[in-house]
């Protein structure tokens, strides 16, 4: 019997196991131009947590009682449509289960460029694609910026250091705790903020003593304050996410965003699916950094589909050193 | 003898007629390539409370116990100057005093387009170009967008309604009590916003149900977390001046700045020094709407140099409809 993790309740504030239940589905027979995968690698990321709100943004929310869903990498087990056989790796978006049956235009399978299939979910999935685009065209950084990012340790963060660093940039990465700032360096960060050791704003002028061309916020609240406090003249602001604010009903207050006026600063919100028509460019360049050693894949794995909650809350505790998969 | 005001301690907060004294000066001796003004017409403008503190912005910092300085217009008495000779009409940066010696460099003479002079402080002068290039460069604003802008029934305020309303778009003004109100209505907006009334988020719902594409900010605060709240897909807003927090050292509170993400909302600081090589643009285009009746000039005067810091302290109480001027 296949089974899927549901949204049994809306969470308030901070999720709990209690909002989920793993539940067993009946797949359907399989048809002319279907399908059949069983899942290798399930993605959790934190903007699932805005799905769990009941109102609708940009992507809808998961419905209660439903099978939630999300990236994966599956195998074909059985394959009723042209152009797919028993085991091919594809990529898709029925995650949080363990097999399912899918139309094949609901698949994409993964070309064969020497990386290791999880990849895809992580540097040559989606939050690879979006440091990318966010760093190099939401934030338009370009060689020599002194580039900030907050999250620096997670899957978009720890990618957007490594092409900042590939591309010739400064780069000050934050994260929470000794060893993972030990790994923000390892991956070629100029400085390391711990925002759990002292205010975010102090660290920052001692790490960028002559403030900062771009920020690239992960996180928002603190962190985007002093983004905004050392901002230089011209300064550019990718908005990717704030997951400081994603479990709390709290305004986030900004002493410092006054500045943006002086600073000409320009700050600009962006999303994944803005670059899909781009993703060929993002493969290309992604793909050499990757085959120079440039820029390599950090994972988190959380074995078996019962852990996928886990892993989730885990996002939101800084369980996670790059990017966080469920292995099933 | 000549007389200028002068800032004889900084304000803490919102200042007060202490923190100012006029005092006679010593006018020097006239020398080859200067002229001498007598002052008709002082500006005061919101921008000027952040020279007040001691903190270097992108304009230094009023210097304790020295004159002030600011927009003015005058008239000029005497000259050794090439191209200038008694009575010609210039406008200049030595406000806040009612007689100046000032180099030829330091002076432009105003041009005869059939304005009153002191339309080149108001919306033919910094006020204007800022609504214009804030409204149509920074903001990228085009016809059909619907426009909110904040604090309309000031200079810069009055100055965007009435462009915006010439290029096409739809208005919604913010402004303080019911006669402003009906002054912004009067500009030709499609609605007015009393914030004074009831919540900003609520009003701006009603008055604009569909969203804004354009958000042009001077006051920041509650006004500019409801323009976060409202905005729409790919929103751009420009930030001129943030008066509700001129005064206060207290953070601001944004309870819906994290829209800028899913609406992939652009934000951009910008002020009128940025844009003064491109100033021929703006007297182009803007005596062409004066001309033709579709942007006005509104003043509030007050009357005599004794009175400037009481013009100036009238910003922050809304005392003014359209700008703030003294007549010397």
């Amino acid at each position: 019997m296949a089974r899927a993790w549901h949204l049994v309740s809306r969470p308030e504030a901070l999720p709990t196991s209690d909002n989920f239940a793993l539940r067993d589905i009946e797949l359907p027979k399989l048809e002319d131009g279907q399908v059949h995968v069983r899942n290798l690698w399930l993605s959790v990321d934190p903007y699932m947590r805005g799905r769990m709100n009941e109102s609708r943004s940009y992507i809808p929310p998961f419905q209660i009682d439903e099978p939630m869903d999300g990236g994966a990498i599956g195998e074909v087990v059985e394959s009723r449509a042209d152009g797919f056989a028993p085991g091919d790796l594809v990529s898709h978006f029925s995650g949080w289960r363990d097999e399912a049956v899918l139309p094949a235009k609901a698949l994409t399978k993964i070309p064969d460029v020497g990386a290791k299939p999880e990849t895809f979910l992580s540097v040559l999935g989606m939050p690879g694609a979006t440091a990318y685009f966010g760093l190099l065209d939401a934030a338009q950084a370009k060689a020599g910026d002194t580039v900030f990012v907050s999250a620096a340790a997670g899957a978009v963060g720890s990618a957007v250091v490594q092409i900042a660093k590939a591309k010739g940039m400064t780069v000050v990465g934050s994260a929470g705790g000794k060893e993972k700032c030990e790994f923000v360096r390892s991956l070629g960060a100029d400085a390391a903020i711990d925002y759990r050791a002292g205010p975010v704003l102090a660290s920052l002028r001692d790490a960028a003593p002559d403030g900062i061309d771009v920020y690239f916020d992960n996180v928002g609240g603190d962190h985007l304050d002093a983004a905004f406090a050392r901002a230089r003249l011209n300064a550019r602001f990718a908005l990717c996410g704030m997951i400081a604010g994603y479990n709390s009903r709290e305004p986030q207050q900004f002493r410092y965003i006054i500045r943006m006026i002086a600073m000409r600063v320009t700050m600009r919100g962006f999303l994944y699916g803005d670059y899909v028509s781009r993703l060929d460019e993002f493969y290309r360049d992604m793909g050499e950094l990757m085959a120079t050693g440039k820029v390599r894949s950090h994972e988190t794995v959380f074995d078996g589909l019962e852990k996928a909650p886990d892993a989730f809350l885990g996002l939101f505790s800084g369980a996670n050193t790059g990017k966080m998969l469920v292995r099933v």
